[in-house]
């Protein structure tokens, strides 16, 4: 009996403080979103996103600036909602199987053609630009003329970059980040990538 | 030119590396998958490796233990597919809402008699268990219990648990464990949880 009105009396000053946190947290915005670090769940985190998006009765747009597995789960699924996702694939396999700098700039830019797009579209609630991060990073597209696009959009669009090594100028810019750290992965185990969980 | 031959030789290496490392990654096994910590994005990874599932054919089962927003987004969309996903929800609002551990205790094991029927049956491929940790941390649930059917579950399965504060034991039986740790969130910015990025 002590220890259950401890328990209440501890969640109570707990709501308490919730409460009036989430009473200063009063505003409505478009939020430019991002997830970076080495764990893994950063794309699905993004696809999750989609799937709220979704289920709010928004429209949403992807573009996937590396393409993975020939076939992914995440592409198969969310085709079959072409009223409600636009989706684009434009990467031709991880920059290190194309060995050619040149070809991997084109792709990024017939990337960004798309992005740039979607961040026009005040019906596109939710753009979702998957491993875009990878792209800044070997500086296959302007990260200015990315970061005026971005802050151009639509007020209320939600924008979510994922990718490693998310440049500091869109970490500044944005308003949530998320660090995603590998405690341990199956892959060190000698478990290739399965489907369902990794593409 | 000589910046572009360096450059596919840096690539060349780098694909060498990896190749390697994919070769030596051969084996297929249900994965757990633990996604904890204090970043945003953590359920929603889940919900993203629910739709690449989906993508697969796989059926999916889903138990959420915390009750969060009234109407979520993710429960509204994946709802729309009863013939691919078994989808619950149990909590009861969150812990410090209900302050009566008695009724959050049964709650759980509600909770928990639907996910172990989950993890029994051979047809489910990926079994989301949601902020799992929460009820876990606050001992609503027997940890020894919550492993042993775990660990009994089909061989190809995957289990995807989220929430702050995973048990060591869990992250030690786990494949895969990513830590999400918070960069920044807009909701220090005093900006509230946004559909289709928070619920």
């Amino acid at each position: 009996m002590g220890s259950d009105s401890g328990y209440s009396e501890r969640m109570r000053r707990k709501k308490a403080v919730v409460d009036a946190k989430v009473a200063r947290a009063d505003r409505d915005k478009g939020l430019l979103l991002v997830l970076t670090g080495n764990g893994k769940g950063k794309s699905s985190s993004g696809f999750g996103m989609v799937a709220r998006a979704l289920g709010h009765g928004m429209k949403v747009g992807v573009v996937q600036f590396i393409k993975g597995a020939a076939s992914t789960g995440e592409e198969a699924f969310f085709r079959r909602f072409p009223g409600e996702v636009s989706y684009s694939v434009t990467g031709e396999g991880f920059t290190w199987e194309t060995q050619d700098r040149e070809r991997d700039r084109r792709v990024a830019e017939q990337g960004w053609e798309k992005a740039a797009a979607l961040l026009a579209d005040p019906e596109i609630g939710l753009v979702l630009l998957d491993e875009l991060n990878i792209v800044l990073k070997y500086s296959y597209l302007d990260l200015d003329k990315v970061l005026a696009d971005i802050r151009l959009r639509p007020p209320m669009q939600h924008v979510v970059v994922t990718g490693r090594g998310a440049p500091a100028e869109l970490v500044a810019e944005a308003d949530t980040v998320t660090e995603l750290s590998v405690v341990k992965h199956a892959f060190q185990a000698g478990v290739r990538a399965q489907k369902g969980v990794e593409y």
